[in-house]
């Protein structure tokens, strides 16, 4: 993890002596903790890393997670109490002038009680190095994004067997997640989407108790996370024989992927990439129904950063990780999502999610 | 929910003209958003509430979950970009000159906005005006934790019938979970600890691959969330017959619970809980070997506040809803744990979770 921390030193224009990473209580747990350290179980509420610029790194750690820390290659330090903990720290910073936080994790009152322990030091915001750094997957990450992935289209490609008629979403959702976690996921990415008929329409809907009827649109959005990485993939299938409108629908969002992954190439801005998917939804009788942005960058956290929309302000690189997932949304009639995971190349995509993406009647 | 937000003024000694609580991205959003909206969908990232002394409150919300925020009892402000919210906030706060803020939630680069879009208010922390006022649960609350206790109750006795010779930990931790969100949970309260043989140790384990064996005890620690309310319960069983250590290590367990019950009433100490409890396991033979505290407050966040422990400074009031949860462990053989989930009476306590207790050998 050396690598990692030095590149984030490479990131931040400012020179700062090192980055303090503080965790507060579950959930506001800062991801780049993990991001740095590799550490893959584990909390860790309350513990303190850190960085410094050679890429080594010190860990303060309470003693129930001493085990879990060791995998890290970082100084241990494990503390008895927080007062031992501040106090190793206090002599730990005392030299540092400028320290690097992430003003975008750390939750104000940490940060008011770093500021009481290095009176003399000045605080600089490290989020974008951070952000930017980890857009860029190195190989580990690119490996568990792809086991991810797996494990999600080896879950999708189940599902029309699963469905029956008059089952509920909340069956198939906790099926899903079943399914996901024999497989080996830790847990599953998110909150699972299984939306029937016209709750297909909402894209923030995830699951309840409406059941499956006979020429109703099935979306399922889900994602596994193994060992801290994630995947999210969607498909939209129908429950019997598809209407003309249905097919109409699912068409036009299969065409905008496509048109989404033949742009999408390393030097390619990515609002050019939105552009061409909403721009061509918008030259359809579906003009004005893609109500989201086209993808996000997918990683440690499922939303790991900019991703494809209007106002995104990021250049494509090589070895970035986003999701591609156009939509055509109908209210009281239903939506089709096609969603699926892409690795940036020099010259095009590697498609990391291949479940079957052409219309699947049930 | 104007009690709740009129009961968080009351336990608010500085005199504060609002309150204003600022989601981040997830999972950086703070519960008592949910807390004083009551709202059980959506996730609000980037929203804002501005509670008012009268229990009324505006809140700030974008257009992809302008729908699930009309459940709310609030003036909604659909918001269009960031910009606009700003606008909308600025125009709102203007005339507030004490601003209570959540200090132990916001992230610091909102509070650094915050600040710059009210340049003349002071801030106040009123983190645990919040925290006080969540620790006594009103009866909405008890009912849901309740309904969440049943589904946890009900998916623990069917374990013993689950559990077969090589079974894997990840196998049983995933059908727990299925079981749970089949009951009407909608997702696990946190990862399913899992554990089989000399894993039962470590209290912070979540499951692995290893396989269950003749004798060894079987761990499960696990809680479903219903409507964004939180169960959390442990039992350990033998696979097998149980040897003499492992009944003596059982027997002192449930002694020691015991204790806790008949303890805990309105007007307690909550730290005399846990040093009754934790004094009684030291008079016997497994001294030392309770390396953790005797419980902590549980509901919509499953650690809700402080707890029974050593350095606790609350005095326990009726309707505190809490867990007792004593155990032993012995590095290389194993842990016992048993944990309920408990209301205080006034004269008592309510048992909300009810498994059998009792050792039980598979």
């Amino acid at each position: 993890m050396k690598n990692r921390v030095k590149n984030i030193f490479n990131a931040i224009e400012k020179r700062i002596d090192a980055i303090v990473l503080k965790n507060s209580t579950y959930p506001y747990v800062d991801g780049n903790f993990f991001y740095a350290t590799g550490l893959e179980t584990g909390i860790f509420e309350g513990s303190i890393a850190v960085l410094h610029p050679d890429g080594n790194m010190d860990l303060l750690i309470s003693e129930l997670e001493a085990e879990s820390a060791k995998k890290a290659d970082a100084n241990l330090h494990v503390y008895t109490s927080k007062e031992n903990r501040d106090n190793i720290f206090k002599k730990m910073s005392s030299p540092l002038k400028n320290i690097g936080v992430n003003f975008k994790a750390i939750v104000y009152s940490d940060f008011c009680k770093l500021k009481d322990m290095c009176p003399k030091s000045t605080f600089v915001d490290v989020s974008d190095g951070f952000t930017n750094v980890r857009l860029v997957k190195d190989d580990l990450e690119i490996q568990l994004i792809k086991q991810s992935c797996n494990i999600a289209d080896a879950v999708m490609e189940k599902i029309p067997d699963l469905l029956f008629e008059e089952m509920h979403e909340y069956e198939i959702a906790a099926k899903i997640d079943y399914l996901m976690q024999k497989k080996g996921a830790d847990r599953p990415a998110f909150d699972t989407i299984s939306s029937f008929g016209k709750n297909t329409a909402e894209p923030h809907y995830s699951h309840g108790h409406t059941q499956l009827k006979k020429g109703d649109f099935a979306l399922f959005d889900f994602g596994a996370s193994f060992r801290r990485y994630n995947s999210d993939t969607t498909r939209t299938f129908v429950f019997g024989k598809a209407s003309q409108r249905q097919k109409e629908m699912y068409k036009t969002v299969l065409e905008a992927q496509k048109i989404g992954f033949d742009i999408i190439r390393s030097g390619v801005k990515a609002c050019d990439v939105h552009n061409a998917v909403s721009s061509y939804i918008d030259t359809t009788q579906f003009k004005g129904r893609f109500i989201h942005s086209t993808g996000h960058s997918l990683g440690m956290a499922v939303h790991d950063g900019p991703g494809f929309s209007s106002d995104s302000d990021i250049v494509l690189k090589e070895n970035m990780v986003l999701t591609v997932e156009p939509g055509v949304y109908i209210s009281g009639l239903g939506g089709v999502r096609i969603e699926d995971d892409i690795l940036v190349k020099k010259e095009g995509i590697e498609l990391l999610t291949i479940s079957p993406r052409e219309l699947i009647e049930i």
